[in-house]
């Protein structure tokens, strides 16, 4: 029964989804006599926890004892937005917690675990087979590695072009490839291209649908070509523009834009600087250059490929390209094959 | 009724695949009383005719008197390997004849139907949807056009990168892949390479399985690279190997291989030469500059593409790349998307 009951808080917890920024996705299911008597997600960053959502569901802590609960993240243990959740655990009376998966944050990590213990209550942990895990990916790969999940992105020919001709725009892929583009842009905190990229395509960078937390968009411009350009639609005020420059700007910068300054940006030292601001994910669009020196960096988890429907020719510039990194070959595993219209996706996941 | 005994003449006509060469497959039913009486199908080139064989499988040309033929393909009318169907058929004493389709070569095209009906035989058409062209496509696009059927084929990165390296062998692709590519050879009557990739990869250019009709392997070699290298695996005797070249040589030829000298060879010049020697199905492997070749010359009508799981980067030598070509772009259709182990096989038809 354990695995059925997990299963729901699973189902639970991706209820949340989208909502949650950078908290991740949680579900609880509080169990007696083979009975659910209450439940809870973490609906939106923010707000009440999973665990206390449940507990206030129910009308007097009494209902809760000797239940079990089944949780899909170990209670936390610090204050936060919210107070701790697992003394609201221990005071609600369970005898049993089955948690999916430990806390990420080795700091902190089993915390919650040996309170629950201390206090008299069976712990057992069920992942339901990485299950759990699948619900936060890059939340756990970030507190594990101290570093954002980085997915670059490309849309490519048949020949492995960008674009037709240098410094200007080719319509790789059709409109579900780019509908799905837009989708996949919310899974991301932050959506990272070159000058080139913003200069040549004048993206918006921003997901479909309407969020409280939109991803953070930046700019890798280290030579300063988009600063003075406030036409650009990377400045408009949909949602926070981050841009790495080694020039200074007299732009008069709008709250949703900021300019981080340094005398060298390598991909390095901005994805350290993404990471200690807590940025877990990133989805870097190109252009060929960018993703050119993230492989150099070696500094990517996926790799994410579009391939369009034309053959371009020799005339047409080439995925991966640029004088600026000398990468090394990187071994790849294909995850998935997917067609959209006249294209195809194809997932490819960092052999280590 | 119709359709059913048509499937049945295109199921039997399959059986012939891979041996008949330049030859179509055509399968042959004759039916009376709703009974398959005999049926028969061109199983060897060099072989009977599919209408023949049905009828000699038959004790007295009586028992087919007032029978219906189903043929895939209208019964030819001149002396080739084999003396003309359609005599037969008539001396048969059939009622009706469906057939698939019409020879496509429009020299003879009908002839056959016509001299049907002058003996007073009821001739019907039924191709059940274009399933019976698909039998024949390279053999009918031949004689509609006048020109093989040509198929590019790449293994690329998942940059579009052909080699990690210029003049040195990159495997792109799996052992599966590498399986299909030998089994796809199996189905053109030559398969062209550049000397580049002759001299890099040293291929044998041979397909998978035992054939008396093995593909001739075409080398462009404009100038000569690969000519006083008889250690080459193009030199083996395992099939025929057609060189064309602006250079003499000294090099003392075995009998399967043959020199095409000329003064220049274009691709188009090599493409209508190949014609002229009945050559209905080209696979073109490359290399990259081969490619741009074929896509400036505006001559093919698919292209195979074959994704491999490593990204190479800036340093690997573009997919339809080279300098002596400067085509525009071409678009394509996608037809099919298929998983080989690690790596995607993308089949992709020319748009007109």
């Amino acid at each position: 029964m354990d695995n059925l009951y997990m299963q729901q808080a699973v189902d639970l917890a991706k209820k949340g989804r989208r909502n949650t920024y950078r908290n991740p996705l949680v579900g609880a299911i509080f169990v007696k006599d083979k009975q659910v008597i209450a439940s809870g997600y973490h609906a939106r960053y923010g707000d009440k926890h999973a665990e206390r959502m449940a507990i206030d569901s129910c009308s007097t802590l009494e209902e809760l004892k000797n239940s079990t609960l089944y949780v899909t993240l170990e209670p936390c243990t610090h204050f936060g937005k919210q107070p701790p959740c697992v003394d609201a655990v221990i005071a609600s009376g369970v005898s049993r917690v089955v948690i999916g998966q430990s806390d990420p944050n080795p700091v902190v990590s089993m915390k919650g675990t040996q309170k629950l213990r201390e206090h008299g209550i069976q712990v057992d942990f069920n992942d339901l087979g990485q299950t759990v895990q699948a619900l936060n990916p890059y939340y756990n790969y970030y507190f594990e590695h101290n570093l954002p999940y980085i997915v670059l992105k490309q849309a490519i020919s048949l020949d492995g072009k960008i674009t037709a001709q240098s410094g200007t725009r080719t319509q790789i892929t059709g409109a579900s490839v780019n509908q799905q583009v837009h989708d996949e842009r919310n899974e991301f905190q932050a959506i990272l291209v070159g000058s080139e990229t913003v200069l040549v395509d004048n993206p918006t960078l921003l997901a479909s649908g309407a969020t409280n937390f939109p991803s953070i968009r930046v700019v890798l411009d280290r030579q300063g070509r988009c600063l003075n350009r406030p036409e650009l639609n990377i400045f408009n005020s949909q949602a926070p523009t981050w841009i790495f420059t080694t020039k200074k700007t007299n732009q008069l910068l709008s709250s949703n834009v900021q300019l981080f300054e340094n005398e060298t940006w390598t991909i390095e030292s901005v994805v350290s600087y993404l990471a200690k601001q807590g940025v877990q994910s990133v989805y870097v669009e190109g252009g060929a250059q960018i993703h050119n020196q993230f492989l150099a960096a070696n500094l990517f988890n996926e790799l994410i490929t579009y391939v369009g429907s034309e053959v371009i020719g020799s005339g047409g510039i080439p995925s991966f390209s640029g004088n600026q990194a000398n990468p090394t070959s990187q071994a790849m595993k294909l995850k998935s094959v997917q067609q959209f219209g006249n294209d195809v996706r194809i997932v490819s996941e960092r052999v280590e």
